[in-house]
């Protein structure tokens, strides 16, 4: 594609990492955000503190040479810990390889990391406090109020990507001017409410560092990620109503009670327990698809815009910044916008609908079947197949999280045939010495043939 | 329920006859309809002209007193007459008894008739050229521009029903406004165009009167209702986009090559049928689901406004009248908005669902399977299985036209295990002679049994 102007609507993660994406192929971009700018100023409490970075989002992050850069800020966990009842922990490795690990990460950190480096090209133009009022998407006219000089002026933009997150004010234009748009929004019916630990005595970590910490219960769960300094975010999820919910959390005494039966050993570790509950927002987990994600070759919506998941596979970000490299490839080899916003998008919504499937699916086994006996037994089967199957068979999870030369929609085929597999290995034993190696031989050579 | 004054927001069918439970209770209602009095101007040409009247719509007109009147505007149609490709014709009854029949009725007519019908209710005000502006939910508040006089006014409105149809202005307020409000709009890959099959030089119906029409082609189809006065009102589905579609469909020409190829009996009766296609627009087919319908008991979205479907079981208006039956039998029983409003979705909206699945699942079966020979054998032993097990076995066609007393999500699962008995029944055979009616009391047990 021939460098030209291209506007940025939303200078999040993917907006951010999107304009290099452009700038190093020599477009002059304009990234508009609605926020200040974060580099400047301290960034919301309570939402999304961090987040899970793994392959897709470094290979993108690896084309804009800022892989080393972004982990120097992450802290790698090798698995899962999960906690029972009484405090006892079990340790559950994602992968039986070294690398095989995901990144906790800050999301403010990472945001301020894009910014500075995409603030680093001459050709990047970012303007903050940009509140977008108005959109005439067919004149590629864009009206903006400047909330700092309480001014309203227009942009320019015939070319426009929109990364306007979950709740996009350009998808909602589309909404009503786009014939035959298809729109769903879904609510889940837990919600979620962040929380920390904060670093022991000496700055150092309370519960292991390394480790993706989860106190499953069934009906609901809580999560922690570690922060750099000694912090831990934790996440509750729980659902807003019935006996055991957010309605029914409504006294200091009644969310103590609740977190001491329920997580005796998190709650040891956070003595400000109920003031936090109080203070930080509850937040809503939604799904939202559309199509079609673009207007002809003047506007496209990628990252949440087009495709807001919920955060049980820690791919939300992931899949928007592989929104990016995707692009990317389109720029080197597409002349004409609409063909190349048609091709991403053909190639970006099946892997995005299967991404959000995929997370919806993985709360489940979260919250529930991940402290199973045989979960567990399958994990294990998983591994063996693996092994033994080199290349042909791996386990679900890894497919998503760490082969990111798997699409999300192969991952998701390839794992729902497996689970197959899986199901008939487990059934009726209880150790993996008891799988039956001849049968999975069977199984595995229909599969080849499937 | 005490009576207390309500407003109704969309004076089209559902909102009209709603207008009329309310006010045979003793409430006092407004009616605001953002359109001119219907009554005195002529209906919009070119969309859902007729529409099918079956019992459950019926069984609300009852309730009103209204449906002998309704009938008289209306034509049965026995059955599907199936148009092939070179003009043949054959007849397949809806039901094996006399009263298994549907009624084509004019939507226009019919809306004059409930209009005027309420406005014989001194207790019934309605203003026309109302178009909502804005909505203040919580303090039941609705701003409406007065189109005639050109201004705005505000209706103090504390309990409210909206039923401004499928692109319902309150739902779309409700969508910005309401937390974690569900909401899917979802569009086929077909629209439609109406089209008129004029009355004969006597005034005479130039295909059969009492049936509905089917030429179906597998991946499109043509239909027709007749009208009072002799004509038909001819719908073609077809796909937007591929080898036969409205965007190949670009010329005079070609509209008259493809319905002449395809539909050559009925083209033979439009000699005015490119200058139609041409003059008439392109309708949409939309799905619609949101949650909740209602804001406490401030207002409550009925009709299509809460549940757009598409009309391939003609069941759009009927699941709207069947909202008032519910809301007319709450009103006696219940003596609070919220708890009311709460109550009649939790009926109906499993039951909207079910009609939205089986209008959709209706589609395939109309253009596709409805001229196949498995389909007409299955729908034989179903007739067959209605004699020898009355009352345990109805076909699912005829649970959702002809038995409103079976709710529609009772229908659909009901015809969901019903398939399976009929798939067992025809498998491997040709007639109905050679059905194994052994087998079948074995699986009318375990339906049974189930």
């Amino acid at each position: 594609m021939k460098p030209q102007p291209i506007t940025i609507i939303g200078g999040g993660l993917v907006g951010a990492l999107a304009s290099m994406f452009f700038a190093k192929r020599g477009f002059d971009v304009t990234v508009l955000e609605r926020r200040g700018d974060m580099r400047k100023a301290k960034v919301e409490a309570g939402r999304s503190i961090n987040l899970a970075l793994t392959s897709r989002g470094l290979k993108a992050l690896t084309e804009v040479g800022l892989a080393d850069e972004a982990l120097k800020l992450a802290i790698p966990a090798r698995g899962r810990m999960l906690h029972d009842a009484e405090g006892n922990t079990t340790f559950v490795p994602y992968g039986q390889k070294d690398d095989e690990v995901i990144y906790s990460i800050s999301r403010g950190e990472l945001n301020k990391l894009l910014l500075s480096k995409a603030g680093e090209y001459d050709n990047v133009t970012m303007r903050f406090n940009q509140k977008l009022e108005a959109c005439d998407i067919d004149n590629g006219q864009y009206q903006f109020l400047d909330t700092e000089a309480n001014q309203s002026h227009t942009v320019d933009a015939p070319v426009t990507v929109a990364t306007d997150g979950a709740w996009s004010a350009v998808r909602k234009t589309m909404l009503s001017t786009v014939q035959n748009f298809n729109y769903a929004q879904s609510f889940e019916a837990h919600g979620y409410k962040e929380l920390t630990i904060p670093a022991g005595p000496n700055g150092e970590y309370q519960i292991e560092k390394e480790a993706l910490h989860i106190w499953p219960r069934a009906s609901f769960m809580l999560m922690a990620l570690p922060n750099l300094g000694g912090s831990f975010t934790v996440t509750l999820y729980l659902a807003y109503e019935g006996v055991q919910s957010f309605a029914a959390l409504d006294s200091k005494e009644a969310v103590q009670a609740f977190f001491e039966k329920e997580f005796p050993d998190a709650t040891a570790l956070m003595p400000d327990l109920a003031e936090q509950f109080f203070a930080n927002p509850t937040g809503a987990l939604a799904t939202i698809r559309c199509a079609p994600w673009r207007v002809g070759g003047k506007v496209m919506l990628l990252g949440d815009a087009s495709h807001a998941i919920v955060p049980f596979f820690g791919q939300g970000m992931n899949s928007g910044f592989e929104d990016c490299s995707a692009l990317g490839e389109l720029l080197d080899s597409e002349s004409d916008w609409a063909t190349l916003f048609e091709k991403l998008e053909a190639e970006r919504k099946p892997n995005a609908e299967a991404i959000a499937d995929l997370a919806l699916e993985n709360f489940v086994e979260m919250r529930d079947t991940v402290a199973d006996a045989k979960f567990q037994l399958k994990k294990e089967i998983g591994f063996e197949l693996e092994k033994r199957y080199p290349g042909q068979f791996i386990p679900r999870y890894a497919m998503v999280v760490f082969h990111p030369e798997i699409p999300y929609a192969e991952a998701k085929r390839r794992g729902d045939e497996q689970e197959i597999v899986l199901n008939e290995l487990s059934r009726g034993i209880s150790s993996l010495h008891q799988v039956n190696w001849e049968l999975a031989d069977q199984l595995m050579q229909q599969h080849r043939a499937a």
